[in-house]
């Protein structure tokens, strides 16, 4: 019997017509002889109407008290659904986060689970029950409520079936899977049958926000198969896993991309030992999250570091650098707004040197001007100009043939 | 220092304005230096819309389930509240029933509280916190939600002024105390000063469920002194404790009524030891709630026996009655619908047996026809066609003075 964890998110369960299609969708599974456990989202725009009394009330409310009301969201689903499930003659019982024992961090907000009891959800499981959990959402040890933070629910199914050791978690979503690139924006983006975990990881701003990385991590890290498929549509969805057994012949998988990209340089700074460190730490203590690193030669005492941020965290960036100017030595400060982020991603490509070279062939054929370079084994990322940005993912979706079903693919799928 | 427990009802928390409003009350009592914990219910028509929400997927909740789903009321309401507190630089926790200690049985939807562990409360309240606790709602031995049900908030509140010693617990309503009848009917109401536990009880209509008997009766037994008042109006409102210390010379004290009451009459059952028995055993195992009972000779073998019920379970009564009819052996059954009850209750009846006298005369110089009669210590109920009922609830009020101020009450007044 497959023991599976299913996770519906906030627009799968956003009212009760779609509440009871979910309920349709759990009881086939319980029917067809499955132990399952469902992790729902608060409704809809549930959480939004709590954070609007929130912010009614004060500006900087308390993150305990916002653990404390937010969670109501996701215990209205449970209990809704749980209804529904009852209504067909499934056995169901909700739960939740602190009573399916999931025992977190005291960080409200944005807490990590440290620990799941998971002996009453798993002699519950075998005495048949339908399990419906509350996402998002766990205990402190002293009891108070806590919130996972974003992608929480996603990390509530994927540590529940670490936890119960579940055969697979599935994700249900508005999608109806992963990906060889953002369908909105590229007409012959195609859906994956499977792809790892790294490459998943590496596309996980695709097809906008399908699976938080965390969760991605945590299955990763406790081997949970995970499968991401759309609640509404009856179709087969992606397989997320480590072991990728079709399409393998795929050396690039997908094409990830984002924009609001803006490259910051540091020129002039002394060629030391310590001058990497303590630039990257005074960024870092700013709260500055940096993605791409360059470094390069400026003469012999002296090196440019160029780095990539997101433009909202511009004016942070340049005001504590601004300030650090002695420390640091540096002599100029340059940046440059309006880029993008396009990379190809598959892990077939850590044994094909020419991957990278196929790239920046096809992108300068299309007179696309490459700003910053990154790489990593499974990864080549390119900063373009965001006005290129759609234009480049286009071109490189073609130059890879993302558009094909390979032939290995195909035979299983027929 | 005083340790107060007060207890805001759902119309006092309807709206952030009125959240902000008692965050002001709760501020002001704080600051005077009482030691605080503050019991909430769910804000205005939250509850309304949760049921609805549950109504529209099945018919038929399951409790548990409507448990999970209600409780999220007050819990929204207690997170609220003390984000409001905490901008007023009040130092204040909200806690839900079951982290607030508040066990009950396992009886969802209308659970009692079994216990309360108080420990963290008293630790909390001596660290100079204001503890903000869901009302109407507990936790079962295994960590499931239950909610008290009707009254439920009010008894959350005097369970916890009795567990953490309080010395009083103040009930914040839409009204501004206990009257000596329902302002709304009758022009001449009085607003009491104080009154005792008893009196509460058999006035518990008054002035639409100012108080749930439940949460008297609590109070009573742990002698827990009661004070209602206004939520919205700065006005002192009434006591309800064991010595009634001002208005001892009010024989009368309140006159209560409800309408919609239907007399049944069994007539010509055999007279003898097991006939009431096996009549109320019936009704009550078949969930009949009967007030009034009279029993007459009807002539040597047998009896007549009448009750009074209410109106909505006349149909189950005569059904349950006319099944039975063989083995109660009763020759007739007649009902009398659209009668209404009003009873003059004070404790000072007892030591006063003019007191019934005074009142069937002035009911009959009105010609109020009295259709049955009850008595206890401290009240006397006569059944009236409901047509009569305001009438008799002026007349009686005039009868008994309870217009007037009396000179110990005034004195102490001034």
């Amino acid at each position: 019997m497959a023991r599976i964890v299913q996770k519906y998110g906030g627009t799968s369960v956003g009212s009760v017509e779609k509440i009871e299609n979910v309920a349709d969708r759990v009881t086939r599974a319980a029917e067809a002889g499955s132990e399952l456990i469902v992790v729902v989202s608060a409704m809809g725009k549930s959480t939004d109407q709590l954070v609007g009394l929130a912010n009614d009330i004060t500006e900087h409310p308390s993150k305990r008290e916002m653990d404390m009301l937010l969670s109501t969201g996701e215990q209205v689903t449970i209990s809704l659904l749980t209804m529904a499930l009852l209504k067909r003659g499934v056995e169901a019982v909700s739960y939740t986060g602190g009573q399916a024992g999931i025992l977190t961090e005291a960080t409200h907000g944005n807490a990590r689970i440290k620990e799941i009891d998971s002996e009453r959800l798993k002699n519950q499981l075998e005495a048949g029950k339908v399990l419906v959990v509350a996402g998002f959402q766990g205990v402190t040890e002293d009891g108070s409520i806590t919130t996972l933070g974003r992608g929480g629910s996603d990390t509530t199914a994927v540590a529940l079936a670490a936890a119960v050791e579940a055969d697979r978690c599935e994700i249900y979503t508005d999608v109806t899977g992963v990906f060889t690139t953002d369908p909105r924006y590229v007409k012959k983006a195609r859906k994956l049958q499977a792809v790892s975990y790294d490459e998943m990881l590496e596309m996980a701003n695709l097809g906008a926000g399908v699976l938080h990385p965390r969760a991605v991590e945590f299955a990763k890290n406790y081997e949970v198969p995970l499968m991401v498929a759309s609640s509404m549509v009856e179709e087969t969805g992606t397989m997320i896993e480590e072991e990728v057994t079709v399409e393998k012949n795929l050396i690039v998988r997908g094409i990830a991309f984002e924009n609001d990209v803006t490259k910051v340089t540091v020129a002039g700074l002394p060629n030391r030992m310590d001058t990497l460190p303590k630039l990257f730490s005074i960024l870092s203590s700013n709260g500055v999250n940096v993605d791409i690193i360059i470094q390069n030669q400026y003469d012999e005492d002296h090196v440019n570091i160029s780095f990539s941020i997101t433009q909202c965290s511009l004016k942070e960036t340049v005001a504590c650098l601004e300030q650090a100017k002695n420390e640091l030595e540096f002599e100029h400060l340059y940046h440059e707004e309006d880029l993008a982020k396009v990379s190809i991603v598959g892990s077939g490509m850590i044994s094909n040197p020419g991957v990278a070279a196929t790239m920046f062939e096809a992108l300068a054929k299309n007179e696309i001007f490459i700003k910053m370079v990154s790489t990593s084994e499974i990864k080549v990322s390119a900063v373009v100009s965001e006005d290129d940005m759609v234009m480049a993912v286009e071109v490189l979706h073609d130059a890879f043939k993302l558009d094909e079903v390979h032939e290995e693919q195909a035979a299983q799928l027929v």
